[in-house]
Parts: C-alpha cells; sequence; structure tokens
C-alpha cells in the first residue's frame, strides 16, 4: 500500500532533545534545529522552522514536555504554573492550526493529574500523539487512495507530506498510496507562494521517493485543469469548522473554485484533530497575516518595488460546498455537512 | 483624466538608435538596452527584455526600421528579400501575441510600395504605430474608467502599463483614469508568477505614480473577492479570438474564474490590434510554454528541489462568457461574442 522504507520525519525526540529539521533551509540545506527551551519551540513555530498544522501539534507536545521538564526542576512543589504559562505561549504561536491547541489541552489535562515527576507520563503521551498521528496518515492514505480511478492525474498544494505531519502525510500521504497502488499518471504540485511549500517541500519529498512530480505556479493551475489533466485536488488542512468549512493554506479556495468550475473533484485529508467542532463555521476561524516580506521579497533579496505595500493572509477558507470529501482516519466524509460532521466526530 | 506627467517609455527611438528598458533588471536597476540589429531585436522580444503585447509589436516595428537600414545599406537593389528573413525572425520572437504579426505586417505591406530608401517611410510608420498606441490607450482609459463605480476596489494581473505599450497602459491606463477620477479606493495587483510583472513592473509604475498598490500572491485573489474588497478584475490580452475568447498571462482564467464565483466584473482592455479575427477562438491559439527555469527559481534564485520538474505555459484563456467587458479603443463590448467582435472590427 505503501512504500516500505522510512520517510524524512519532521519532528524528532531522541536522547531527551526536541529535533527539528529546519524547513526554512529546505532543499538547499538539511540542518537540524536542537530546542531545549519551550521558549525556543514556541519561536520554531511561529516563524515556521516547523509548518503543517499535525506537525505543529507534535511540536508543541513535546514543547510541553521541555517545559514541564524546566519547570519541575526549577520548583517540583509548584511547577504547574510556569507550565501552564509556556502552554500559553506556545498556543499562541500561531493562530490557525487547531492541532496545536489540541494537542495542548491533551497535554494540560494529563499534566493536571499527576503526582511527582510529570515528565515521563508527558513524554510518553506526546509520543503517542506523535505516533498516532503517523498511523492515521497510514490509514488516511488507504481511504482517500480508494476514491481515485486509475489512470488519474492529481494536483496538491502546499507541503503535506512527512514534512507536515508525524510522518507520511495527509494529503501527500494519499497522494504516497495512490502512487503506490499505481493509481496515478501524473502528480502535479502549486509551487505555493509566497513561501514555497510546494517547490521547496512537496517536491523534495516526492523526488526522494521517486515520485516524479511537476510543479506549476499557483495561477495556472486552472488552465491545468481545463486541459482535463486532473481529476483531483487533495488538499490538508488547518482546522475544519463544524459545518465542513476547511481552512487551509492560502490559494486552497483559489483552486478549489477553479476544481468546481472545471467538474475537478476535491478530497480534504486531516486527522480528525483537525475537526474543530466548537468552530461553527468557515468565518469564525481565525486567519493569520503573515508579514508583507513574504511576499515583498525572497531569501532577503526584495523583488517588489519600494513603496509597494502587500497583504499577505496565510490561510483562507472553502466552504463545505466545495469539497467533495473530507478524509480522516475516523473514514470519509462525501459531501460534507454539519450533520455530517457532528456524526463523525461523536 | 488621466496624470499629466509623463509614463516611463519602454520604447524609445531616438537618434536613430533603439532604446529598451531592460525589464528584466526592474526594479532593481534601470538600464537602457540599445539595439542595432534586427536579430538583436529578436533577441531581446524573445527574452522578455521587452513584454507586454502593445509593446512587442512597437518594438518590433522598430526592429523592422533597423533591418530595412540594414539591408537597404548592403544591397539597395535587391533588399527586401533579406529584409522578408529578418521579419520572420522577428515574428517568431514569441508566438502568442498577435500584435507582434499585425504590426509586422503592416511594415511589411508598406515596404512592398516604396521606391528608393524605405528608412524614412518605414520610420513614420512605425513612429505612427507607436503614437496611435499611446492615443488608443488615452482613449481606453477614458472608456474602461466610464464602467467603473465610485468607492470601487479594482484588482489586476501581470503588467499592462507604460512598460507594456506604446505609453500610459491598457487595464493600468483604465485603473490610473479611474484613480485621476477619484473612483478607486483600493488598486490590488497580483503578483503574477513566474516573471512577478505585478510586484515587478506593475508596483514600479504605480508607485511612480503615487497610487498607492498592495501585492498579492495569486493564490489570494479569490480570498480577496470573498472579502468583497474588489468589484473588477482588469487585465490586458495578448490576443482575442473572433468570438472573443481572451489570451492573457497565466493566472488570468484563474482569476476570472473565480471573479465568476463572487460576481466581480471582468474587464479586458486591449487596443483593437489585439484582436485576431481570423483565430475563430481560444482554442486556436497558439500558448507558449516557456523554461521550467522561470517556475523553479525566484528573482534569479534556485528555489525548488533538485529533480523536481515545471510545467509554464505563459499565458492561458478566459473565455468569453467569463468577460463582462472588453475595452478597445474603438468602443466598449459588453458580453463579447462573435457578432460583436465582428461588427467592432468591421
Amino acid at each position: 500500500m505503501c512504500n516500505s522504507h522510512d520517510h524524512v520525519r519532521a519532528v524528532l525526540w531522541a536522547d531527551d532533545v526536541l529535533q527539528l529539521i529546519d524547513q526554512r533551509l529546505l532543499p538547499l540545506r538539511e540542518e537540524m534545529l536542537r530546542l531545549e527551551s519551550s521558549a525556543a519551540v514556541a519561536e520554531a513555530i511561529r516563524d515556521m522552522a516547523v509548518r503543517g498544522a499535525p506537525a505543529i501539534g507534535i511540536t508543541a507536545a513535546y514543547g510541553a514536555v521541555i517545559a514541564a521538564r524546566q519547570r519541575y526542576g526549577e520548583e517540583a512543589d509548584q511547577w504547574l504554573e510556569g507550565f501552564k504559562k509556556d502552554l500559553e505561549q506556545l498556543r499562541q504561536a500561531r493562530p490557525t492550526a487547531v492541532n496545536l491547541g489540541w494537542a495542548l489541552d491533551r497535554m494540560a489535562v494529563c499534566a493536571q493529574e499527576l503526582e511527582g515527576d510529570p515528565v515521563p507520563a508527558l513524554l510518553a503521551l506526546a509520543n503517542s500523539i506523535h505516533e498516532d498521528d503517523i498511523a492515521a496518515n497510514r490509514c488516511m492514505g488507504e481511504l482517500g487512495s480508494a476514491l481515485i480511478s486509475n489512470g488519474s492525474g492529481v494536483l496538491t498544494h502546499c507541503n503535506t507530506g512527512s514534512l507536515a505531519t508525524g510522518g507520511y502525510g495527509t494529503a501527500l500521504g494519499v497522494i504516497r498510496s495512490a502512487w503506490a497502488e499505481k493509481k496515478l499518471v501524473s502528480v502535479y504540485a502549486d509551487e505555493t507562494r509566497p513561501w514555497l511549500q510546494g517547490a521547496r517541500l512537496t517536491a523534495w519529498e516526492l523526488v526522494q521517493d521517486d515520485i516524479p512530480v511537476t510543479l506549476i505556479v499557483d495561477g495556472a493551475a486552472a488552465h491545468l485543469m481545463k486541459q482535463g489533466k486532473v481529476q483531483w485536488l487533495i488538499v490538508g488542512s488547518d482546522r475544519i469548522a463544524a459545518n465542513g468549512d476547511v481552512a487551509n493554506k492560502i490559494g486552497t479556495y483559489a483552486a478549489a473554485v477553479a476544481a468546481r468550475y472545471h467538474g475537478v473533484k476535491v478530497m480534504v485529508v486531516a486527522p480528525s484533530s483537525t475537526v474543530d467542532i466548537h468552530t461553527a463555521s468557515g468565518a469564525d476561524i481565525p486567519i493569520e497575516i503573515r508579514s508583507e516580506n513574504e511576499v515583498l521579497s525572497l531569501g532577503g533579496q526584495w523583488v517588489a518595488a519600494a513603496g509597494a505595500a502587500a497583504w499577505n493572509p496565510a490561510f483562507d477558507v472553502t466552504p463545505a460546498e466545495l469539497v467533495d470529501a473530507i478524509v480522516t482516519e475516523r473514514g470519509v466524509i462525501e459531501r460534507p455537512d454539519r450533520a455530517k460532521m457532528a456524526a463523525m466526530m461523536s
């Protein structure tokens, strides 16, 4: 069903240290960051050394372990108060991905129950969140691939692979599974401006897996669809609202609108931890606005005319009506709506 | 109606020399190219030192003057044969913009009639093509602005200003006129990957005119429209087919699909020389496929993973059914179709 060799790990806990591959430098340089404070973990999330909603959640869980270790070491009797402050700092690092808060909530609930050294139990929980995510990805890979007909072309947006998750990937996991099952004739990837997750990260992962990938500029997706070259748009999500509206990387909504216009189907692949049943609809999802410099410059080099402004929303919302299938590890929801989402999450 | 000061000229004939501002270097460097052979002119068009359908046509017309001067100087009796070869080389420089062939056809017809030194008459014709384009732009600026309600926001794609034309601009000319008439509350520009004409050229022109411009990544256009921030998408064209289908810079079609989905109107602004009555529909327009390196790198810096391929169509086709108005110097066609296009061009 899937490639047998291991994929890269974006997040690694080894020798009591949290290590992240610095995704800001890929694919030009492969450097590992070693993080020893929860403040450093929050900073790595904020500055996108690690990104992708599931990977952010896992990273934050390990960040909580680091926070507990430090706070308990400093003040074994009253460590919980400082720990909660650290969690709050981690929670504020990025606003849109709900997996961040979901993971931290689980860590906080667990911490509340502990007596004595909290680190072993919290580390076990973080490891479990990590391993569960990988298992969910494998499961979603199978479920999503089952929706795809033989001989299909697919388009994906942003990066949803091993780098964005615990391992394997959500949307890219489905593509990996479908490729392994020899269902795909072509895999296209939007380059995904401004951060170029498609060109830098998705292409890097697929090249390593010997899956041929063709990059396009984001603006070419509609033209590609018009040529009949893709049957599915497959994307991840940073938060799915209770009615099935999907927040994901900026440009997803444009691609979904084009997909509907061309009869291309839209598949959203995300673990159930991405579903936020407390957010009624997409209109209630906070959309992070990042620095205009991400649009105006690249790699420290200014590309835009001096004096120009930029508007840089990091995410957009695709309404449920444009989504053909939401795939989680709990199953597939076709034509999502509030009732189907509630039934899945109950 | 328009700003009183002169805008930059992309194409300049002075002291018997053709000069082009090298648009590959803008906005970081303003350098003029001096071209002294028609082969050099063809190369400048092919490599996009000059770009924009009307500017390409004007440049080619001056290229024909240079060709005639050289061929007549070498062989005054039989200059026409070599001249025709030079025109063919110019014609092949880029395939999609019909203004290139249109200008060269006019130069060829004129050359056929001449006796003695052909240069004065050909130069007069090239100057006239240039001046007519500027006059057409001013006219289109007024016509297009008249369609826009007070208090509107507009979005444009690629560069259609002085750099893309003889001067003033097509779509950007409409924006200039509407801004001067105080109709606009905001001007957004797609950065326009892969060549970044929006970030590098459109922003540069608007900053010089003190018109505030906000850049967005191409993938953010649909999200912008959903916010209700723009009422018009205003673009130029490289070729308009007999049925009103519009070829323009890659990404235009995606933006037009999103515009229709959101009830944003689409205005195409181009001189009548862009209308190719001999091309039945958009399906018959040749779409230039450019080097994948334009996608795999950004701002001269390699960004994509090694081993990734790219597909880089330079243009796409927006069907007439998605166009609300085509504005030429001959007038405005609303909801274009074959009959209306034929009536305008007759």
